[in-house]
């Protein structure tokens, strides 16, 4: 069959644009031994991409060239199996490259309720997605959130970061979140729902901190690192947690005073989401019910049909839409 | 009655020496209300008062003036109680002044079983004393020791680190001592029973570690912080614990690369042994039972009579003693 596909044409000459971006259609090969042909449903974009545009790759995959395509998380649709397990109709979350069509080998596929309704597709890329479901194994699993708690979330607006401040909520926690920006302290309390927001750029971060939750912090869930992690050393209440979940603001120190472990017993875990897959179901069912409930809600800005993926991806990193950027890739149903 | 005391009779230039002290005669007064008086049966010296004489105090008490009388831990014998609960023959710990007896309030006395023998007292100063109960502490239930564990100790031949090393070995782990002299490794191995031991001074902290432990470490019990805590981070095997009971190394900075927390799932907790009260019996109960096996042993190095005290404390500062320097004030019975 014939799948449509966007390729790189053009490595961006300082920001990206839609133009640096085309899409052709190929011919797709019927499914081999154990791998199933499917439909792209819905396709998650991730700013992080960019960096690889012409480049040498990062952690997260090798450089992308022209004629090269993408790759992201996407709710797929089984169209022809070849693999025992797999069904057309079957719903399934994968990594696959930014097209129409493509086939895929089964254990590559996450599968999901294909009775999802069609406006709980996107979910599955946000808060039922891998950010919720690393939100949900650090703050439930690691951090043990206890209702009492006063948590604090850094990079609180951010992708884990507004599903951990949903979800502290959706478990009776206080919640006080650090971001970057008028806007984003705007999201975090009026639709995230946090009890405080605190603009990280207002002050120094320990005493932003203080003012803003007089009675301490129970437990951080850290996405950054650097001074928002030296703060809540600061303000932790005593045997007080610390969630390590990301460090991209640390530089190349650790935190300073971390003696304050010492005298207030403060305890600090790092996790890695792919050593937990066994808290999947129950990650499931509880987001899942918050999300019937509407105690958490997935924020994402959707774009319609594949043709405007590279749209949708300027977009994104234009930082001109809130919540993921997702593409409806057959547009609505 | 008449107590002999220490007093400090000129404050020391330079190193202090035997001279710096002087034996006098006191009356002591009867007790008063939910007071005892005590006779001292052993006193234990700390080297950290030496940072006091003279000088304006340190965390661990005020300055010591010429007159003054340092206090230190001892095991005390109530002679004559105006408490409830105290009887004459009553055994105790408590911080008193370095002297033969004195009067204490009974809220001060922490009671130990008054059929101790007489060889046993001294394990009251070192292994079944504070730096065995923070030993204890730490490692038993902070750290959660296991039997397959490899333990790491920094600090090793040291107060706190000795212990640990010994309990270690008596609850089955694997442990391995880092200590600053070939003296103290040579302690470590031969009397301690550590598995293996690294003098610090012998190269980079992380490749020394990996070369006594080519499997890693499961649990590092830190006393110092900086280097050695940097190295441990890179060593632990995924999932592994970090217990902080001290940092006198760590600088300004906290641990660089304290990012490893994530990828390898680590965990690190502070704790200050006062807050652990609740676990004093059952450390008597299972430290007891190795003294009495033989699977551990008290390291100290005693002094007879208090007019020995000055004598003994030189010889602390010097480093001549092994173990800790402890004075029998009544001299052997």
């Amino acid at each position: 069959m014939i799948s449509r596909e966007v390729q790189l044409v053009a490595v961006p000459d300082g920001s990206v644009r839609a133009e640096s971006f085309g899409v052709f259609e190929t011919e797709v090969d019927a499914p081999g031994d154990q791998q199933v042909l499917v439909e792209l449903r819905r396709l998650g974009l991730n700013a992080g991409l960019a960096h690889r545009l012409g480049g040498e790759g990062t952690a997260y995959g090798p450089g992308i060239g022209v004629g090269d395509v993408p790759s992201s998380d996407a709710v797929v649709e089984v169209l022809e199996s070849a693999a025992e397990g797999f069904a057309p109709g079957d719903l399934a979350v994968a990594k696959v490259p930014w097209c129409t069509a493509a086939v895929v080998d089964a254990d590559q596929l996450r599968r999901i309720d294909r009775a999802t309704p069609e406006q709980d597709l996107e979910a599955y890329l946000t808060v039922l997605g891998h950010v919720g479901f690393t939100a949900y194994t650090g703050l439930i699993h690691i951090g043990e959130v206890r209702p009492e708690d006063i948590v604090c979330v850094s990079g609180a607006a951010g992708g884990v970061g507004s599903c951990v401040v949903q979800f502290a909520k959706a478990r009776g926690a206080s919640v006080i979140g650090v971001a970057g920006s008028a806007e984003k302290v705007a999201l975090l309390t009026d639709v995230l729902g946090a009890d405080r927001a605190i603009n990280r750029h207002d002050g120094p971060a320990a005493e932003l901190l203080r003012d803003a939750s007089p009675d301490g912090i129970d437990l951080y869930y850290d996405n950054v690192g650097g001074e928002q992690l030296d703060a809540a050393l600061e303000v932790l209440n005593a045997r007080g947690r610390i969630v390590i979940c990301g460090a991209v603001a640390a530089g190349s120190g650790g935190p300073s005073n971390y003696r304050r472990m010492i005298y207030q017993e403060l305890s600090m875990r790092g996790f890695t989401v792919t050593a937990h897959e066994d808290l999947r179901a129950q990650f499931e069912s509880e987001v899942g019910g918050w999300l019937r409930e509407g105690a958490v809600r997935s924020l994402h800005t959707v774009f319609d049909g594949i043709d405007r993926v590279p749209e949708a991806f300027a977009s994104l990193l234009a930082g001109g839409s809130s919540g993921r950027v997702i593409v409806a890739v057959d547009g609505p149903r």
